[in-house]
């Protein structure tokens, strides 16, 4: 079985955005905000939107499972205020859980969080609790800058985010560290304040204790660690300056990296330096890079003809970063599959 | 001969800081405010900053000449006015211009501009004409984030930055794109920020069009390009997306990577994805990871290491890396080493 840990819903119904952009516009204009209820998508329509785009590619490039969240660009945590963001939030983990059931051998879900910025993180239990108790959703997406882009919630070592970690330990559920979208012109969204956020997250980790308190916490960070891997040379010997473990025992029992990075090099790079038990299998595809790169003709999305053909992982390697670590990471699927079977 | 075209004056006299931290005490004090001549450093003092520290390592690691400016996360070009950064900037490059006098087959100077965050870029200028044209030197750093860290300056394709480009046309010189400290508590400077920074760059290059209004700038983007080799394919499926030619003609005329990646498969993955004609050898010795790799026995920062070890160079190319690039990238250097044989 091929688990691809890092899949958004990229394709739901246009409806979804119309709903989306009249309640930003009820924002200021309180008699414009739309009911949820005004929404609806029919079971078709949800099928036709998977069919036609992420299972289709799933089948022709042989994954079989996709941990699917809410599209992470749309998440917008920056948009209005907590009563925004829950309802949006709502909305979109409900659509992700529909299409879970759909298609129950090919998606599980993973929550997006109603965060806004500068409240309470336990505002964001009630919506956490629902996903993984009623929708049997395996993860949450965490956003470490709910503002987009101007970068003032205090760093993921601050008791600002125990209120998450606490019930992802109880619930024994991973997060993966993704931003949404940038509000700051100085930063695209997925090509600087996606690879940003995940270094910035890295580093924010090797620079506190964070898994002292929460041996148990689990994080993914995405697009293939950001800059870390590259620069891990560096990231060791910063560690080293602050008088911290080696980075082996200091992060890897809970950090792991995605593999959505979109060429073999990367990929050669990422499975030579970080050890096998921390790489996980994804793609994030359909997402932001959705081309076909003319040096390959396949797309550069498609990661696992990288992983594929990399020399630096044996079968067992293989069987490990395309599933054997998700399950592990993903305790919850584990078990589910584990029933299922 | 090998030029390494980053360092920083990380090793000035004990006196500088105290004065800059009496500079900082008299932006709210100005009783306090200290006068430039209150600052005194022999050139005794120089010479031994530099020959027990960057000169030292210079003749042991085997590299020839640094291209020499201050201290890079000493700039703060967030603390204070543009008065506070005109005195400090001035005093900061007069100091790397008597490096040079004192040490001119080994240092040659870059400046550092008194930028403030919302002034206007022509402020600069007097700064920048004094030392290109009495303290030859060849280069600039310029800071795309002069608030440390909150990012509210518009990309580095807005026509702000103008002024700046138009007289790096003018004198034939290059601007290194590199941030100082981090007063955002989300990034760490030299782990988050900085890496950050240059990925960022990158991606506002990627989506602008600037090189067409000014085909001969040249910018170095420092730490290895940021996350921008690792993610090669992604920039380049980025770049696909947004309708722009692809990056070897979109950027790659213009835009120049050091080696300062502090580990052999970071360097192997430098010089396998990006062109040999775009590496510049680099080490920003003596900087942000000072200490020896326990896994190599060797200093991380000792980056000549790496090049001569990478299976992806031919002697040929190393001296590219090594010297040739540097040369035509630093073309006044060029002029100062030929008019110096």
């Amino acid at each position: 079985m091929i688990i691809d840990c890092h899949g958004h819903y990229t394709t739901a119904p246009k409806a979804l955005e119309d709903w989306r952009n009249r309640q930003i516009a009820g924002i200021k204009d309180p008699a414009a905000m739309p009911k949820v209820a005004e929404l609806r998508i029919s079971d078709d329509e949800l099928r036709e939107s998977i069919e036609k785009n992420q299972l289709r590619l799933m089948q022709e490039r042989g994954s079989d499972l996709t941990i699917f969240s809410p599209r992470a660009s749309f998440m917008a945590h920056h948009i209005g205020d907590f009563a925004v963001s829950s309802t949006w939030a709502s909305i979109c983990n409900e659509l992700c859980y529909r299409v879970s059931k759909l298609f129950p051998k090919n998606f599980v879900g993973a929550a997006m969080l109603p965060q806004s910025p500068g409240v309470d993180l336990k505002s964001c239990i009630p919506e956490l609790e629902k996903c993984v108790k009623e929708y049997g959703f395996v993860a949450i997406n965490l956003n470490p800058d709910p503002s987009g882009g101007h970068w003032n919630s205090p760093p993921l070592t601050d008791r600002h985010w125990y209120p998450i970690y606490e019930r992802m330990v109880e619930y024994d559920i991973p997060a993966m560290i993704h931003v949404s979208t940038s509000c700051n012109p100085a930063f695209h969204t997925t090509g600087a304040h996606y690879i940003n956020a995940d270094t910035t997250a890295v580093m924010q980790l090797i620079q506190g204790d964070l898994f002292r308190d929460f041996p148990q916490l689990r994080f993914v960070i995405p697009h293939g660690g950001g800059a870390a891997p590259y620069h891990w040379g560096r990231y060791r010997g910063l560690a080293q300056e602050l008088k911290r473990p080696v980075l082996r025992e200091h992060l890897l029992n809970n950090v792991f990296f995605d593999t959505c990075v979109y060429h073999q090099p990367g990929i050669d790079l990422l499975t030579k330096v970080i050890p096998v038990a921390n790489i996980l299998f994804a793609s994030e595809m359909i997402g932001a890079v959705r081309g076909i790169d003319p040096e390959t003709g396949h797309n550069y999305d498609d990661t696992k003809r990288y992983i594929d053909a990399t020399p630096n992982l044996s079968a067992f390697d293989r069987q490990k970063v395309y599933e054997g670590n998700a399950r592990r990471v993903y305790a919850r699927l584990d078990k589910a599959l584990k029933r299922a079977a």
